[in-house]
């Protein structure tokens, strides 16, 4: 059953009528990984192929989105395909291509560089978008030297070499003091270089043992050392929606975004303009929504995911 | 030649008598390391030695004040007795030792253990303390094998261990994810668990060649992935000098604190509600001092430390 949230100063519910539900949206934005909106561990959650056919079948576009930057869009095609989910690499957005995405919306100069604190995903996007990086796993192993006297060179100190003109921050397992030295070089000498964090989400989910430091903690270390502030790419800044309304002519008001969690997912929504459903499959519980102590209201809410599908013979 | 130096407003200079410069104070601390107060790259600054005697025979008492953690008092003792000059390890006040310090001030139980991001330097203040500890270099190697269902044990993990009940987090250049996460851990995890930083400074000079990423980034990393604040025992804290009026049993006006950074350690001292005097052996220089950009004044500012010499002759 799919239900229409109250406001937050009652707390009741209002049960919506199936047309509603179905015509609140052109775009379904999905939050996904380890989210217990499409999947539980390594397993679908049952009804899931069957809701995102449906969807498709009435002209509803689905986008799939996460803040995890470790992979490309195409490696995220990947995870879906083993899980026997039928979905593009176009209805991916992921932060790594969301990074991309950004730099080619601002005409970023193609014959500038790209350092990369984060994992090959970022990496991918970049290559894709047809521009040059350097850092991301390859300073993994990489060691700084003190002997006195010793500087720690980077293309700034050549004036003949390519200019690092954006350094993008994401989630880093192999993060170390040589990559914080060196984006802090370049964002502190190279005039005019960008400060790109992916996301800034204190807690990721790579194992589902437990929570992991998240990027957060990469995008925090070099704010400590530039005394800059970044601009954030990913959830819940609203340049995932600007660019989504922007690519396929819409209003983001047209746009529902559902996930399982209010202070990321659903709060991204009302960020951008967005419907709001969250589904309660995941992380947030319906008491938690209740809870007088919840200042984040969503618009809808159901179960699972697979609760439109009891909707499918309504005219929508 | 000691200037006292006019208020923010006028920028005009009054040169201060010499009884009125000697008697300011009870106490002077100094900046030092890379700070050009007392010395210059591998050499003393002329005529130090000479000052700091003069002052020691008029009664003055002389600490010296680093927020660089990754040594011990001992260590920077070693460092002062290489260069010529004779500084006990009581006169040494690092941020390694007010960790330690800081600890003890309130009386963090000695059963509890401490874990350490950053150097040697925590380490050896902690053991003197005679608090147990974990992490620090021993840590700088590690790394996480993010297999399915994997998760980082600690204390926390074994209700039967001791568990951590304070982090701290200074310098560390041999910082990696799984300290982070460690950090992060014991810090959400573990109910009361203090975060205590040796401080937040942005840069640091390792080498005299460029400037290094300083301990605000490693601070910075653990506010991003803990969303919590640390305690800071450093610079700009009043936490030193709080500790040294208690220590004496004098007023915090009776100190004096001698620097050559306007927006570090004259700041320090303004915030400490201490005198202050600025040399312009290093850092600031006396057009920055006096430009009407600058909003931090100090008391008194002179060209080096050794113009105290020549006032030996007043009456003080």
């Amino acid at each position: 059953m799919l239900s229409r949230a109250a406001t937050a100063a009652s707390h009741s519910l209002i049960v919506a009528s199936s047309t509603e539900n179905l015509e609140l949206a052109d775009i379904y934005l999905a939050g996904f990984l380890d989210r217990r909106v499409i999947w539980k561990g390594d397993k679908l959650i049952d009804g899931v192929p069957e809701t995102l056919d449906m969807l498709r079948s009435k002209g509803k576009r689905l986008v799939f989105v996460t803040n995890n930057s470790t992979k490309s869009r195409k490696q995220y095609g990947k995870k879906f395909e083993t899980l026997g989910l039928n979905v593009t690499e176009e209805e991916i957005f992921a932060s790594s291509f969301a990074a991309a995405a950004y730099l080619k919306s601002i005409d970023f100069p193609k014959e500038k560089k790209v350092y990369v604190i984060g994992e090959d995903g970022i990496l991918k996007e970049l290559e894709l978008a047809g521009y040059r990086y350097l850092g991301g796993p390859d300073d993994g192993g990489k060691k700084i030297d003190l002997k006195p006297g010793f500087l720690m060179e980077h293309p700034f100190s050549y004036p003949n070499l390519t200019r690092v003109g954006a350094v993008v921050v994401g989630f880093d397992r192999y993060f170390n003091y040589y990559k914080v030295q060196y984006g802090t070089l370049c964002i502190r000498e190279n005039p005019g270089c960008l400060f790109i964090a992916t996301n800034r989400d204190a807690v990721t989910h790579l194992t589902d043992a437990q929570e992991w430091a998240g990027g957060g903690s990469m995008v925090g270390a070099l704010c400590g050392s530039t005394q800059r502030e970044p601009l954030v790419v990913g959830k819940p800044s609203t340049f995932m929606m600007d660019y989504l309304a922007n690519k396929f002519g819409i209003e983001k008001s047209q746009i529902c975004m559902v996930g399982d969690r209010l202070d990321t997912d659903i709060l991204f929504g009302q960020n951008g303009s967005c419907k709001t459903l969250l589904v309660l499959s995941g992380v947030t519980s319906l008491s938690t929504l209740q809870s007088p102590k919840n200042s984040i209201q969503t618009d809808f809410y159901t179960n699972k995911i697979s609760d439109f599908l009891s909707l499918k013979a309504a005219t929508v």
